[in-house]
C-alpha cells in the first residue's frame, strides 16, 4: 500500500522523542518538555465548575455542539481580544484544539505544495512539524534580540515569489525566549504588507511577563486583516483541556470553519464550557499573577546558574517572559550526544538543531524552567554545569 | 493574500449548514443532525468520575499528555478490538478526536493531489469534507442493501491506476442506514488485496443494532493489515468529548501518531480519561442496551409513519441499527426546495445529494430518528406526509 509523498518528510517532534527517553528514567530532572508548572493548575476550580455545569447544562456539554466554538466562550475570547486593542466581533474567532491546530490550519489555507513559509530561525518546532504535510519549504530567518533581521526578510520576500505566510512567535518565544521590539513589529508588518503576505501571530506566552511593559501585538496595529493572531489558554489555565482560538478576517475565519469541520466537526465542548464557566466564576488574571510569580523565581535561579556553574563559552538569552532559555553551546558541540551523558545525570533537556527549519545548529540547547521545582532547577543546573565544565 | 489552492473546493457541510437553519426556528423538529439522543446521555456518570479524577488524578488530566493516547484507555480500547476478534496490542491504537479526525488523517496520509478515494454512492458527508483538502477525485460506488456492487467497484479499480484508499461504513452507514452482508465484506478485502489498496472501515455505529446477528468487520477478516478500522465513543457514550481511535498496522500507526504530533499535538486529556474511569466503574454495554432499544422504538415509529402517511412513489431504506432512514423521492424532486417547504411547517431534514461525490441526486433525503423524542417523530412524520402528499 503505498503512502502521500507528504509522510517522507514528516518525522517525529524531537521534544516528544527527547520525553520518550526521559520517560523511560525514573525521577529525571527535565528541562525538556514545554510544560507548565503543576502548581498552578487550577484543579479545585475545575472541579467546581465542571459539576456546574454538569449539573445544569450537562446535555449541551456532553451533545455534538457548533463547529465554530460554544458562544458564550467566543464572546469571551472577543472581550480578551478588545483588551488587546484587537478590534472584533466573535464573527473573527475560531476555536481551535489548542493554537498548534490553528497553526496546522493556517499552513493549510495558504500553502500550496512547493510555497515558502518564513518563520524565525529557530522557530517553534511544532509549527516546524505542522508544515511537513504541506510539502512547502520553510525558510529560517536569523534573529537577534530584538526579533526577526527585517534586512534578511526583505532580501528573501524579494528574491522567493512563492512565499505564502509568515509565521512569528513574538512574545518571549519558543524556543529562544526572545522578544520583539515595537520597531520590529512595525517593520515586519510594513513589509508583509508591501510584499502581500500574510503574518500568524503565534502567543500562547503573551501574559507571562516578569518585568517590562507589555509591547503592542502585531494584530492590533493590523488595519487591514493582514494578521491572523492565535490565542491559547494552555500556558495559563490546562494544557491538557486543548483549547486555543484563532481571530482574523472575518472572511478567513469562515474558511477556518470549514477547514474545521472537515478535520475534526468540533473541539471538545465540555472544555470549551470549563473554560467559559471559569472565566465567569474566577479572574484569570489573578492566576497568571501566581504563574509570573513563580516563573520570574525559576528564570531567575536558573539564569544565574548557568552564570555561575556554566563555562563563559556558553551563551545564553535572558527571557523576559514565558517558560525558556536557550543556550549557544561552543561552536562543534553536539547536543545530541551531550543529552545521553546528561540523562546519565538524570537530567534532561531538548537539543537545539531540530528548531531550525534547515540542518546544522547542534550546539544550541532549549531548557524550560517552567515545570520543574526551584529545587529541581538547582540541583538539575548544578548537574549540567558539571558535565557541561567536564566538556568544554 | 492567496489562498491556497485546495480552498476553492471546499465547502460546508451541508449538514451544518442545514442546522443553522433549522437553528434559526423556534421548536422546529429536526431530523437533519446525526446526533445521538438526549435521553442517554451518561451525565451523573460523567459527573462521578469527573470528580474522582480531578481529586485524583488533576495533575495529569489537566496537563499536557502523550499524543499517542491515555496508556489506560489504550489498553481498554485494546480489548474492545479483541472481543471483535480483531487481533491486536496498544501498538495499534492511536486516539484521535472523534473518527472525524482520523477520516481526515487517513486521506491525508494515502493521498496525494489528483489521486482518488473510493466511497459508497451515497458516503458520509463529513468524510466527503476531509477529502476536501487533498485536492482528489472522490469515486462513489453505487450500493444495493448489501453492501457496495463489486462489479462496479472492479471495474472502477481495473480502469484507475491512482485509487489510493476505500473509505466504508458497512454497519448501518450514515446516510442510508443500510449494512454490508459477511459475502460483500470478504469481496471487498478480496478486491483491496488483489489492487493492493487500503480500506478504512469506520463503524460509529455498529454497537447500535436492533436485530439479527453481529456480522464480522473487516478489520477481523484482515490477515495482512490491509484494514484501518476507525472506532468512537461518540454514538455510544458522549459525542461532546471529541474522542475515537484508529486501529491499524503498527507501522501505519506510527505514521498517523506524527500527523496528530503536528496536527493538535493531542487530544483532551480530560475526556480520554473520563471514559476511561467510566469504563472503570460502568458497563458500557448496559448503555448501550438502552440505546438500542429506545433507538428501535423510534426507527419503528418512523417506518411504520412512512409507509402509512408518506405517497407510495417514496422508497425507504429499512435501517438494522444506527440512527438514520434514507429516502428516494420521485424523480425530478428537488430536496433543498422541499426543506424550505418544511421548515415552513417547522420541520427539518437534510438533502441528500451532498452525500453523493458527484452532483444529483437531489430527490433523497436524510432522515434521522434518534435526536427527536416519539412525540416529536409522530408530528413531524404527520406534517412530512402531508408536505410530500401535497407535492407528489
Amino acid at each position: 500500500m503505498k503512502l502521500s509523498s507528504r509522510i517522507d518528510v514528516m518525522k517525529p517532534s524531537a521534544i516528544r522523542e527527547a520525553g520518550k527517553l526521559i520517560a523511560a528514567k525514573e525521577n529525571c530532572i527535565s528541562f525538556a518538555a514545554g510544560l507548565p508548572s503543576p502548581d498552578f493548575l487550577p484543579i479545585e476550580e475545575v472541579k467546581e465548575v465542571t459539576e456546574y455545569i454538569l449539573e445544569e447544562m450537562g446535555h449541551i456539554a456532553l451533545q455534538y455542539g457548533p463547529t465554530k466554538g460554544y458562544a458564550p466562550l467566543l464572546t469571551k475570547i472577543q472581550k480578551m481580544m478588545m483588551d488587546k486593542n484587537i478590534l472584533c466581533s466573535t464573527d473573527n474567532i475560531q476555536i481551535t484544539t489548542g493554537s498548534q491546530q490553528a497553526i496546522s490550519f493556517s499552513a493549510m489555507l495558504f500553502v500550496d505544495k512547493g510555497d515558502t513559509i518564513i518563520t524565525e530561525n529557530p522557530s517553534y518546532l511544532g509549527a516546524l512539524a505542522s508544515f511537513g504535510p504541506y510539502e512547502c519549504n520553510v525558510k529560517g530567518i536569523d534573529v537577534d534580540n530584538a526579533g526577526m533581521k527585517m534586512d534578511l526578510l526583505e532580501e528573501t520576500l524579494k528574491s522567493d515569489k512563492r512565499i505564502k505566510m509568515i509565521y512569528v512567535v513574538p512574545n518571549f518565544s519558543n524556543p529562544t525566549g526572545r522578544t520583539w521590539s515595537l520597531e520590529r513589529r512595525k517593520a515586519l508588518l510594513e513589509l508583509a504588507t508591501k510584499y502581500d503576505v500574510p503574518i500568524i501571530e503565534d502567543n500562547p506566552y503573551g501574559e507571562i511577563r516578569f518585568e517590562g511593559e507589555e509591547i503592542p501585538t502585531i494584530k492590533s496595529m493590523d488595519s487591514e486583516n493582514r494578521v491572523i493572531y492565535l490565542g491559547s489558554f494552555s500556558k495559563v489555565f490546562c494544557a491538557g483541556l486543548r483549547v486555543g482560538w484563532i481571530c482574523a478576517d472575518k472572511e478567513l475565519i469562515s474558511k477556518y470553519e470549514i477547514i474545521k469541520q472537515g478535520a475534526d466537526l468540533q473541539s471538545n465542548q465540555l472544555a470549551q464550557m470549563q473554560i467559559d464557566e471559569y472565566l465567569n466564576k474566577y479572574d484569570l488574571n489573578e492566576q497568571i499573577l501566581k504563574i509570573v510569580d513563580s516563573y520570574r523565581e525559576k528564570r531567575d535561579l536558573m539564569c544565574r546558574l548557568i552564570d555561575e556553574c556554566f563555562p563563559k563559552t556558553i551563551k545564553r538569552t535572558h527571557p523576559k517572559g514565558g517558560m525558556f532559555v536557550w543556550l549557544e553551546l561552543p561552536e562543534g558541540a553536539d547536543a545530541k550526544e551531550l543529552l545521553i551523558k546528561s540523562l546519565e545525570k538524570n537530567v534532561g533537556f531538548v537539543p537545539g538543531g531540530p528548531f531550525y527549519p534547515e540542518d546544522g545548529h547542534d550546539n544550541t540547547v532549549r531548557l524550560n524552567y517552567s515545570n520543574m521545582s526551584l529545587e529541581q532547577i538547582e540541583k538539575g543546573m548544578l548537574l549540567l554545569g558539571e558535565l557541561f565544565t567536564d566538556e568544554f
